[in-house]
């Protein structure tokens, strides 16, 4: 009986065997660990603000005219003093010699101390990427304003995740991430758009968001998509004495 | 003769006018300018490292116990001294007591000052999301191992960008942006995989890359994707004296 | 002289070797081949047209009242004859009493043969997906419009790759596909957004778009935004007798 | 003292006017329609199945020798009758001598009627996008395989959502949105990957998938993408005697 048993046992195993699928082959750790080409060894700043050994300089706080020119490609009229560059107001943005499609981009920037207008009126500039894409610069701190037009926002199409300004005449940090759109061939269309990543002052503010098109003051971005290549940097002369210092870009 | 022609130039303005079809209306800026909900005020810490005011402070240097265990839930053994908490080797991994989903985590590691051992062998440990995404901590400088096992990189899914270690016992700092995946009711694929973006000492390393599934140090990650909740952060005891400080993190 | 000569070329490969890293070990077939779970087997119908074994039909053509209300959830009062259901002007949409997200859909219509009216006047419905997100219907055979308001586009937010329309009288066919948007945190932004493929009588004419919000005829979609749950698919009343038929819908 | 209350009304109205934010400003609906370019208009086929007049037809079921060679380049040995074109064992792939990036791609196959083999051994065949990238062709009617091999499936890296196959010897569809890779700047990283959707038998079988590499029958397709420009369409000789028929293409 006892083998009876056994016999019948023997023959589930038979069939479980017969109506089961195979597991798929073990690996081994090896198989999955690629060692060319080797990685880029590079060398980072001191701290997260420092430039690392594969960025551009873009300002150093000192020359401003060998990167940048203003919107007429002359030497731009911008008050470098004190480490530091400010907006001189009606000499119009300001823009890099270079061109760029994908990179990371720090800069530093400061509202002035002294507190004049608000909304829109107060400590306003922006960072524009290939020169039609902006991230607004704005003296948001105890100044309420639209919610897509705040410090940290894609101006008018991406809010700010949160408010992360400090106070007016006090240094800031953007550290954004850009990667340039792709076109389709119609030339109005993107294959894929541009998108944002910007952290300020060490915070996420946008993560990964996708820009609808050129940054419009008036009207739907969507419609004014035509395909472009590499682009400056632009910094905003929106009248405000806006400064900047410690600007640095590492391509992608 | 000149009528003539005055009236043919008319006729002709006439006619493209019927072909013509309409331009879209123009728009005023106060069309596009969205005020509420207002958007939420934190105060940013001193510096980007700095934790800012809605941030969780999982590690400060003095008190692991109240926000980690070990695997075990029990009061971890890692050796909390000078500032920071370093693995103790064969006590296993650390995890937080309370689960995330998305979040911007801030950490700080530091590799051995004495160097024993290569590639996977020296300074090794790991950061792991939701418990099973791992961003690989590890000692690359001067130490060549297989790109995707390299630190910053997704271990085994994605290599990083560039190699930006610094030198061994000195203070290195990850910022990682994680967002969890989200699941499709069969159970066993991803609707929206994780994603990560990490800066490595201020440096770009992984720019909103996908992961292919949970971490895998044999085979295909794709194989074993099951369906889970939030979870938590947990450190690697890969049997090297790495430690870590300065750890905050904003859920998103 | 020659076996110096190998001596060199012995030596030269050693160093090769020495400096060479590890290739990726091989794999097996059978490493990367999945067997479980078993994938669900389904019958299709007898043409691409007709609904597979796992479709739920939405209307025959004959019995409408099964599966559909008026806007106010009563039977609805469009007129059903010689197998298809014809807009009864003024009597509003006609809904499913079934809600959805994510599916596979569908559906043929018919423009009337008698051409009355142009541009947006003539032949003008619309299929809403929960409710809220259009493809639009429309008369556009040898009818101007604007092209972000065409047959097959998806209703002032993506034209159509190509106007694929048939004549007036004549049934077109529109298989759409269609993922439900998930939602953050906020409730007033998308996590991912809602995403539509659109074939139009076969010809791909939506391929995989993002919707920016709920279908607006006035203003900008973004800011309309609010997280909704599953929805009904929506016929639209505009006015003109469009006709439809063979209905039918595959969840996903 | 009503006259006290209405005036405290008037002072609440007044303050609640000063504390309220602006609302977006109205718009009209002609604000966002827009009219150029003209969309392209097509005639689309009579069917879903049949080429619309901006395709071009790759087999008609006469000719094949105008649009495909065999792999060296010559004129293709498999067998063109009774409108079909059938595998010829052992004379390797068919490839189209146009090569092609985005497109909608319609072909038409049909397994051996006489049932030979098991799994992988049955009617199996394949369509490749740019030479290297398979959706498998494979007798899968009451015949298991593993899963990541049916037919439907992106070979190796996405089985199909359903099984949707027809009996042996009985036509079926296969209606494929492709779009071709664009590749970073190190040559073996895509910066977007692949991607696939596939209707089989008219039924959703994959939902804009993304591919990870080339298809591979051993190993990890992620280690094996290269740089590559437009490429033929092939059809793979597996040893069995499938056909084909039908087969249009519309660039995208």
């Amino acid at each position: 009986m006892k083998i009876q048993i056994i016999t019948s046992s023997l023959l589930f195993a038979a069939v479980a065997v017969m109506a089961q699928t195979p597991e798929p082959m073990k690996m081994k750790p090896e198989m999955t660990e690629i060692w060319d080409p080797e990685i880029a060894v590079i060398t980072p700043g001191e701290t997260p603000k420092d430039a690392p050994s594969d960025a551009i300089v873009l300002f150093d706080g000192v020359d401003l005219a060998t990167e940048w020119t203003n919107s007429k490609g002359e030497k731009p009229e911008w008050i470098v003093a004190d480490g530091c560059v400010t907006v001189k107001k009606g000499t119009g943005t300001i823009k890099t010699k270079r061109v760029f499609e994908d990179y990371q981009l720090h800069i530093e920037w400061r509202a002035p101390a002294e507190v004049i207008g608000e909304s829109q009126g107060r400590g306003n500039s922006g960072i524009f990427m290939q020169g039609i894409y902006e991230v607004q610069v704005l003296d948001n701190y105890n100044n309420r304003t639209y919610r897509n037009g705040q410090a940290g926002s894609i101006y008018k199409q991406h809010p700010p995740l949160v408010n992360a300004c400090k106070a007016p005449g006090v240094w800031q940090t953007y550290d954004i991430i850009y990667t340039a759109p792709r076109f389709n061939e119609d030339g109005i269309t993107y294959f894929t758009p541009p998108t944002v990543t910007v952290l300020h002052n060490g915070v996420l503010v946008q993560n990964n968001v996708k820009m609808r098109g050129p940054t419009e003051y008036i009207g739907v971005p969507e419609y004014t998509v035509k395909k472009h290549g590499p682009g400056s940097i632009e910094l905003q002369d929106h009248g405000n004495p806006v400064s900047f210092r410690n600007i640095w870009i590492r391509e992608l």
